[in-house]
């Protein structure tokens, strides 16, 4: 079942005649067509018996008509785009309707509102657990990604260097990635060298490469639409017995997580898993992050990885497990990869080793 | 006045005691503090008689207490964070609510109103208004964007080459600009040459760059907060008459818009200088977008210069002017600087010349 017809049935089955989808991810996975409207309006109209609309920019007519298979509508920035859309679809009177309240804005629900008088109820629900177990085919793309993910690392090992910035390695990362390719990162790519990868929302700068410390890389591709993520920290020169010990123990807790995902376990559990191998070891504290987030045609989706989740886990789950110790001034370590849970287990869709490598200063 | 200042000085002559902002570039514009805390929540809460409140992911906290000198309070993502938020603002009864609703979805405004259950009003046309005139400061930095747009573009012309594909001088062009320190593009790079370039929303691929066409580039960086935005076409070989005919009727059509701007005169008599010189030429049909588009810290905010909007330019708004003619299957040409109104006119932030410039193929 295609998956404009699964939320159909979904209208059906749940006496609902019209759910309107306004978030350009959710539309790209809907439908295929893919495009980010900026401050203009697009919007997908799912009923469970006409057909779906698409209705978005004049200027994007033509690409989308070239995409779906379904009516296509467009309006110009001096038109008033509620009533085009109101014209646009079967001229009935609609008794519920529900639209996306994650990404819905007001202004835009005022504007349907102009149309359609009554309440709308969520479908963010249903297009989340949608996208929450990934299809054979999809985790084939997110293979891919984090191929690409594990190039886009590999350039930046290669080009560790004291007298280099954390921004010329960015600047390297993706120019490489862009040469073979890969039109957009995942989200901006992180190196942190030192005392800056101990915070653990630190952002690049033009630090020259510590000598004797750690260094840190998150980052990740966008392929074929799906997405990768990744983090690696490692040693240039000969840090200390203390830096590497922290090391250590952020690799026994996130190896700690991976080894217990499988259907059955709880999101909590796998957080625990990791999280009390650091507790432990008494660097509860330096730990002050969640495990993991889902990810798939976005870097961040369901299930999130952390305490109090009661969420079962599922074949066909993809999400990051990455443990993090950031001590302010001493040492910051994470280390993740991402990957999908089998019958059995949890497959990652990054290959990189995660021991920890040295690199020369 | 601070920026926080006029909105709590706009609450209080319209007896209203709450703001809420959500947008992260308004948070950015009224405070300093930058942060995209994605599905996280961060808001900021404006009164007219108490500290204001940034409320942000526990994560940013440390980076934002030091930014702001007002109150920070953050949430786990294991806790509820309309409650927190309860706990943290004024004990008292708000009267009067407003919030962002060109970005507030539904979700956080429902999340909002398990705390306040009040109707909010609009506090968008407020924060529009104020960006809407850029002080000398706020010039002075898109100058400092507006010069690196120029050096972009330079890096693109100098990687003209039929051995090279579109993509291969993307990635030359974000490699530079990252060595210079420039951590974020305004928007995707945009090369496209020949066919592509007549697609008014082309995208960028592994074309290899056509001789004897025309090749277009648009592109903008982020730089001390503010974005900027240019689009040149460009000359590869010998382009036919036709071709050279088309740039030079969009180049009118640009000079026209740009001659024209001073205070008094409204967006749409802008738009139509530029637009009445293409329709009277008989081209009219191929220019189907509005002539521009406000920018500051974003890459599209206030004013639209377009066709029916009668806001009377001031000194200080700052848009850009890109009249383009795409003929599919022929040709494709856009001329697009930014700039800002002075007193008597319009002054642009990039250098890089208009007329028709070739380079070998």
């Amino acid at each position: 079942m295609s998956k404009l017809h699964h939320v159909k049935s979904y209208l059906e089955a749940n006496k609902m005649d019209l759910a309107i989808f306004s978030d350009p991810v959710s539309i790209y996975y809907l439908t295929g067509y893919h495009s980010d409207p900026h401050e203009r309006h697009m919007m997908l109209f799912v009923m469970p018996d006409h057909d779906s609309l698409l209705f978005l920019p004049a200027l994007d007519v033509e690409r989308a008509v070239a995409t779906v298979d379904f009516p296509v509508a467009g309006y110009m920035d001096s038109e008033n785009p509620w009533q085009i859309i109101k014209s646009k679809l079967p001229q009935k009177s609609f008794s519920a309707i529900c639209a996306e309240f994650d990404n819905l804005n007001l202004t835009r629900y005022h504007g349907l509102q102009s149309i359609f008088s009554q309440p709308f109820s969520d479908i963010t629900p249903l297009i989340n657990t949608m996208k929450l177990i990934k299809s054979r085919d999809e985790i084939e793309k997110m293979l891919v990604a984090g191929e690409f993910a594990d190039k886009a690392m590999q350039v930046g090992f290669n080009n560790i260097s004291l007298d280099v910035t954390e921004t010329d390695i960015i600047a390297q990362i993706e120019f490489e990635m862009k040469k073979q390719g890969i039109s957009k990162m995942s989200f901006e790519t992180m190196v942190l060298t030192g005392d800056n990868a101990a915070n653990p929302h630190g952002i690049p700068s033009t630090n020259k490469i510590e000598n004797n410390a750690l260094l840190l890389f998150d980052l990740g591709v966008e392929a074929l639409g799906y997405t990768s993520d990744m983090t690696r920290t490692v040693a240039v020169g000969k840090p200390d017995q203390f830096k590497k010990d922290i090391y250590n123990l952020t690799l026994e807790a996130h190896m700690a997580a991976v080894n217990m995902i499988k259907p059955g376990v709880t999101a909590g559990e796998i957080d625990y898993a990791a999280r009390s191998v650091i507790e432990k070891a008494g660097y509860g504290e330096y730990f002050n992050h969640r495990l993991g987030h889902g990810l798939g045609m976005s870097v961040h989706e369901f299930p999130s990885i952390m305490e109090g989740n009661d969420l079962v886990i599922e074949e066909g789950m993809c999400f990051s497990v990455e443990p993090g110790i950031y001590i302010p001034g001493k040492v910051g370590v994470r280390i993740e990869d991402c990957g999908y849970v089998t019958k059995n287990g949890f497959e990652v869709f990054t290959k990189t080793p995660k021991e920890l490598l040295y690199f020369e200063g």
